[in-house]
């Protein structure tokens, strides 16, 4: 993802792993489209995505409140967008977009290496849907601790959940591994609690679309049944996410808005229901982690810490 | 599903909801083959087209006993298939078969009345995969029971998870309660926990491919985690199948072979795996409904009686 003269400059999701191109995006409103329609999606990059568009509109002399809106409105569950917003208003350049951009990627360098530390020695690790490079402008939340924890030799195999009805696991996390070398296998998101009965995982990690202040979490939908289908089999779930994640004024998952998509995204041609996100909350969840450190329960404490 | 002169029909199930195509296989090797693709499928389904498989290969004059053989290897995990064979044996004609796809829906109507009484009035039912008319030479199990729940005005709606891989749910469950005018919502599969946690499902009912002699039942992919989830979230979860699907000979469900699909059936370019069933344990199952009646805990004692 990169700011150019004219536009903001995005891989299209959409088309991967199938094809590499790049959208183009004339103006704010372009790039709020093409967060809506998950042209660049994951939380911290639809942020960045988001800070580059104000820059954007700022140099062509738009008008930067019907840009704040239009980007602030393009999706409703992740917070990272509304942060990164706020963050430009006081200097809305492409420096300060480049600037935030940086820092996400440090940051998820940052919390991998702290993540890293919690994965036991031959872990198999179940993930879900896409919380790398492609979700973060870069390295990754979840996939980086699991890149991470494979390159100190931790990590062994990596399950990765298709990640229904938009696969950005089969398609997306998928394609990552397989460009960074980890071994790894696509299963029906079906499947994960099988695979914990007969003792082929052994953690969980997985991104955030938004933490609430207690520790409850939103992430994309099924996130939820991982958590309880963890505790069931003991198995530890973390959630890997930069502080920008991190909600304070949002105090449980209740007042977390789950977008509810098009139901046309679930392959039938009868009356259907998509909510894009669940929450699961704080008790289900070993730990969460930032990049200023691993965050233990309880989180009304540990996370201002 | 019918026995003609010269062959036995099936409804294509791959094609549907999309077309409406009857298959017709010539010999006992294509009643296999069809089995082996799903263009029928079903545990009792699949134990009528076998059963109607070995009166053609009776009335051509093949060899039964590599008809037997044939039909017995198409799928491995439902035991109706062995079942329905060991059925035919002493009497492999046409009448025979058409008496045991006669007795399988009669049954279907049985344990479905017997069902239908577990169901709270209002209830909000959701159910995994296809345990409906196709499934099981007509009326349907899981769905059966839905259907009568439904006609005594006792369920309201079903939510219907679309079943990964193949999708059966969202193509054939969606496609059969369509039909029979009963409210329904597809849902993705990951969606199932969040519904719970909200309070909109009352019960989970699915069909079985075998149950062990202490309860421990095969189904679709998915049933186990949906188990769990239905025990933590305090749902009953209710086994509704024929007589025909209890096998006395496996003792539990670690004695289950389960089959193993082609990866290529998961929508990636990358490595995967596709278990077809998974084994919910008996401790996860608030009741077994045959046409026998209501089986309750511990089912080593209330399946034999």
């Amino acid at each position: 993802m990169r700011l150019e003269d004219d536009s903001v400059v995005v891989l299209d999701q959409r088309r991967l792993p199938d094809e590499t191109v790049e959208l183009r995006c004339g103006t704010a409103a372009e790039v709020a489209d093409a967060i809506r329609v998950l042209a660049v999606r994951g939380a911290p990059a639809i942020g960045i995505a988001a800070a580059y568009g104000i820059a954007l509109a700022a140099s062509r002399g738009e008008s930067l409140d019907a840009a704040y809106e239009t980007l602030a409105a393009a999706r409703p569950t992740a917070v990272n967008l509304r942060w990164a917003l706020d963050e430009m208003r006081p200097d809305p350049t492409a420096e300060r977009a480049r600037e935030i951009h940086r820092a996400e990627v440090e940051r998820c360098r940052r919390m991998a290496a702290h993540a890293a530390a919690l994965v036991q020695p031959g872990a198999r690790v179940l993930t879900h849907c896409n919380a790398g490079a492609l979700a973060t402008g870069g390295y990754g939340t979840a996939v980086g601790a699991i890149r991470a924890a494979w390159e100190a030799g931790l990590a062994t195999h990596v399950w990765v959940d298709e990640t229904r009805p938009l696969l950005q696991g089969a398609r997306l996390t998928a394609w990552e591994l397989d460009r960074l070398g980890i071994p790894h296998t696509v299963i029906a998101d079906g499947a994960a609690a099988s695979l914990m009965a007969a003792g082929d995982v052994d953690c969980v990690v997985v991104g955030a679309d938004r933490i609430a202040a207690n520790g409850d979490t939103a992430n994309k939908i099924g996130t939820y049944g991982l958590a309880v289908l963890s505790r069931h089999h003991g198995i530890p779930l973390f959630v890997v996410a930069p502080t920008s994640t991190v909600d304070p004024a949002t105090a449980t998952g209740e007042a977390i808005p789950i977008e509810q998509r098009d139901a046309a995204e679930i392959t039938t041609r009868f009356p259907a229901v998509n909510p894009a996100f669940d929450v699961t909350p704080a008790g289900l969840i070993a730990a969460i982690v930032t990049e200023a450190g691993v965050h233990l329960p309880p989180y009304e404490e540990s996370l201002p810490r």
